[in-house]
């Protein structure tokens, strides 16, 4: 049974300024190779047993012409680029993309997933999903919880339940964002992993699940979807459809209610989000041009624009980032913070440093 | 008496990286204020009670545009622009101007001085020069020793000895660059000053005492200046004459051998002579557009090319400098060690970012 990557790559955060902002969010960049990490994703899969040649793309209109040149970039061609009018968050983007395969690829599976993950151990990751393909041609519509490796308190936690089958298993809960205290307790019972947002689906069952939980979801979805403008692979979602389609996660619109949430966890395939610039210097092999020049400095990670030269002179454990005329520098340990510099840049109304 | 600034502006240092380098040094950025260094020398004279509004500069060739425009920017004409090809030290610097004044001006006082230093209370120095004027008349070559804020192994000091005349004091000894123990001893003693390199002097004076004590300096910098091409204010002197100038510092030169060395000390004016990163941000009040973002940074200096913006977050006791596509991070208390960049690019072959 086929799986179809569907590669979502609409969003955009703040923590990575002055790199990713709105109109070049994260994804897009070189950010921990000399390729960007939406082409990084999509090579994943490209010509790995089981996997379709040619991905489903999910992005933001606004995205179209980028996704079209890193595509051409690595020669990959999609099997269909999905552009949404705006961000309607990720149920609206399972609706369209399982209503888009269950018409174009009815006896395959949907794999949902971030363009923008890091992911270490490509192979550990690709075993796990294609591990769970029975299961998810069954009808469950199943997540991969990714082996913690501190007690984290920025991502949701999944807790697996009763076995299923192989490697798979019921999910017994879902848990928001914890405190550390909770945090330290998941990790110590060992039941608790990271939810990283993937999902394997068929599509039938997605659609169903939808349609008992998230009924007004799936008709506006669907409504967008049919009314769409198609241009070569690019399906324009229709506007005014698609402005009425409710904005919710997949987690909160199904499953959190269905009784087909399955799990696989953990799966060890060195995962990050590569959220701050702290992260991304964890597991970052990307060479600087010029390279930069250190004086009696350590532990910092420098990340600059092709052509910009960076010295750094008895400094440590620092983040330097230069994109031409917007440079940051951060503490390693205070990346999470990186937010409040895009806050200050609109508060003073510095459009052009965002 | 008039006094006749001489303003020296033909060196380059290292340690401003990258903001100073050898096409344009220290003395002709805006390092300090909204104007060069080298304009606020010439300023600090202008219009000044006792000094000639048209000072006499000295400099290499390779500046005569710079200094033209920006003596021109702040509405000041030159009596003369001395233009070095190459570098000669001081004692050339020093024969030169007396050639010049001793003919242009020979009733009048020379003020050696260099161009790249602050002076936080320009009232308390100019009195200081102005307090020297008669006894620099009647003979002796009078420098200005630096009151000591600090037990500084960076710069040489000037022993004062028996008192002269009002303030003015022989000189008993000139001191190399001192170890720490030595330094300290200088600073209990009270009768040590820095030396800054500022020189008072009647034009024949420092004739006579380089004939007595450097006769083949003042005669090559006498024959490169009689075969100087005169072109407006500037006077290049001659290319093969000068080259014969043998070079050293007026210190070497003269001062250290004359009976008639004086020195007015101490002299509190707030002097620095920025010469690392962390001294120009001890004096600074120069301001960068757009203004930086701080978040949650203290004791930082930022200095940045218009139009850069940087973003500290979470940091402490840095230097950031931006310049175009040279970036600077470095700790404040290190910043001496800057020249090291320097040398890194010059042996990496990275002449585009010097």
């Amino acid at each position: 049974m086929t799986i179809h990557p569907v590669i979502m790559c609409g969003g955009a955060g703040t923590r990575l300024w002055p790199v990713s902002n709105q109109a070049c969010p994260k994804q897009f960049h070189s950010l921990v190779s000399d390729k960007s990490v939406f082409q990084e994703t999509v090579l994943r899969f490209a010509g790995a047993d089981g996997f379709h040649a040619e991905p489903v793309i999910v992005s933001n209109a606004a995205y179209a012409g980028l996704i079209a040149d890193q595509l051409a970039a690595i020669g990959v061609t999609p099997a269909a680029i999905l552009l949404e009018p705006e961000g309607r968050n990720t149920a609206a983007v399972a609706a369209v993309a399982a209503r888009y395969l269950a018409a174009a690829f009815p006896d395959g599976l949907g794999l949902l997933v971030p363009s923008d993950h890091f992911i270490g151990r490509p192979d550990v990751f690709l075993g796990a999903i294609r591990a769970a393909a029975p299961v998810a041609a069954g009808g469950y519509i199943t997540t991969f919880g990714i082996a913690p490796s501190r007690p984290d308190t920025g991502f949701g936690y999944i807790q697996s339940g009763a076995p299923l089958s192989g490697p798979v298993a019921r999910v017994a809960a879902f848990k928001e964002k914890p405190d550390a205290a909770t945090a330290a307790a998941y990790l110590a019972t060992g039941a608790y992993s990271w939810n990283a947002g993937i999902f394997l689906f068929s599509p039938a069952a997605m659609l169903a699940e939808l349609a008992a939980h998230a009924p007004a979801i799936l008709a506006t979805s669907a409504a967008a979807l049919a009314a769409a403008r198609i241009d070569g692979a690019c399906v324009h979602l229709d506007p005014v459809a698609f402005a009425a389609v409710p904005s919710t996660s997949i987690d909160y619109a199904v499953m959190e209610h269905t009784a087909l949430a399955a799990v696989l966890a953990p799966v060890d395939c060195a995962w990050s989000d590569i959220g701050t610039w702290s992260m991304v210097g964890e597991v970052s092999s990307r060479e600087n041009t010029p390279a930069p020049v250190l004086i009696n400095s350590e532990n910092c990670l420098v990340h600059a624009a092709d052509g910009q030269l960076v010295a750094l002179v008895g400094v440590e454990g620092l983040v330097v980032v230069a994109d031409g005329n917007r440079i940051l520098v951060t503490a390693r340990d205070r990346t999470q913070d990186v937010g409040a510099v895009v806050k200050a840049l609109k508060d003073r109304g510095l459009k052009d440093f965002l």
